[in-house]
């Protein structure tokens, strides 16, 4: 968890800004329902972990909505008014309302913030470039167990034309609302 | 283009295999209906390209279902009685049949070839993963125009304990498919 805590900070601080801002939050969280039944065999037999999905951890049962393990962190945690979505999948657009949520509040671009970087990160802005919405991944506000695919995403994300989006630091996002919107 | 030609004849020699073991074929490609209503402003205004997806290039208009310039290439041709889907975004399951094509099919796992790794082919890959389905990409069937994020992608596919699928050579495959069915 370790290599994850910078980008941790960083979101935290990419809410803070956008609660300044008065800009709607949305959080997404991994988590499936207590009777697994929107996670898929694939996905719980795969491998060959310690503890599987719906199994019994320290921090309670592993992957389930409404436990502990699944909790937001601390640092992050929603305020009355955020939106706080479960996703079974990777993409937090797969069988979740985020479209819909979205679509109610007429956004069309989204900042993103979050862990994994390869995984849910880029599989959310992949979902979400295909569904029409300009995207900017925050640099230090994503972090991966893995540097060089941390570093490949990002490079993966705005080639040949911002293919699946952009990327910036928070800092140049942070001057870019202010000088905008003062 | 030239940076994609080897994977075109590992597809083809993909789709041979395919036909010999009586296995389901699905095509698809990147085509937005002829009023472009699938196409959304984002991706058309995106960047400053000379020619925009609707607009009249040497092939017909650009990434238009039924012009020349989206038709599968001949040496992976679609035989009678294989699927052909196309799809408006770079994952083929958002906005297409592919879902409802598979489970019809009863069918769990795929294997999968095509253009560019890290962009169609890894939205589709994250999609089927977080559908339930196993996948299989084949190394030697599958190309971008950047070697290394072809590399990057195939790693952060099977990394984790194949957290979105495995990769594996069209031989190695081959090998497994001829061994499992004689």
């Amino acid at each position: 968890m370790t290599l994850l805590r910078p980008s941790v900070k960083a979101c935290a601080r990419l809410l803070e800004l956008f609660r300044a801002q008065e800009m709607p939050i949305f959080h997404t969280r991994e988590a499936h329902r207590q009777d697994l039944s929107d996670c898929p065999p694939s996905k719980r037999l795969r491998g060959r972990p310690t503890l599987r999905i719906g199994d019994i951890g320290p921090m309670g049962r592993i992957l389930v909505s409404g436990e502990a393990g699944t909790e937001i962190t601390p640092e992050c945690y929603p305020r009355a008014g955020e939106v706080v979505i479960d996703k079974p999948g990777k993409g937090a657009f797969f069988k979740t309302s985020l479209s819909e949520q979205l679509t109610v509040r007429e956004i069309t671009h989204l900042v993103v913030g979050g862990v994994t970087t390869e995984v849910c990160v880029q599989s959310t802005l992949r979902e979400a470039n295909d569904r029409g919405y300009e995207c900017l991944l925050v640099e230090d506000a994503t972090d991966s167990y893995f540097p060089d695919f941390k570093q490949a995403t990002l490079e993966m994300i705005r080639a040949q034309n911002a293919i699946v989006g952009w990327t910036a630091s928070l800092k140049a996002l942070e001057n870019g609302l202010l000088n905008t919107r003062n």
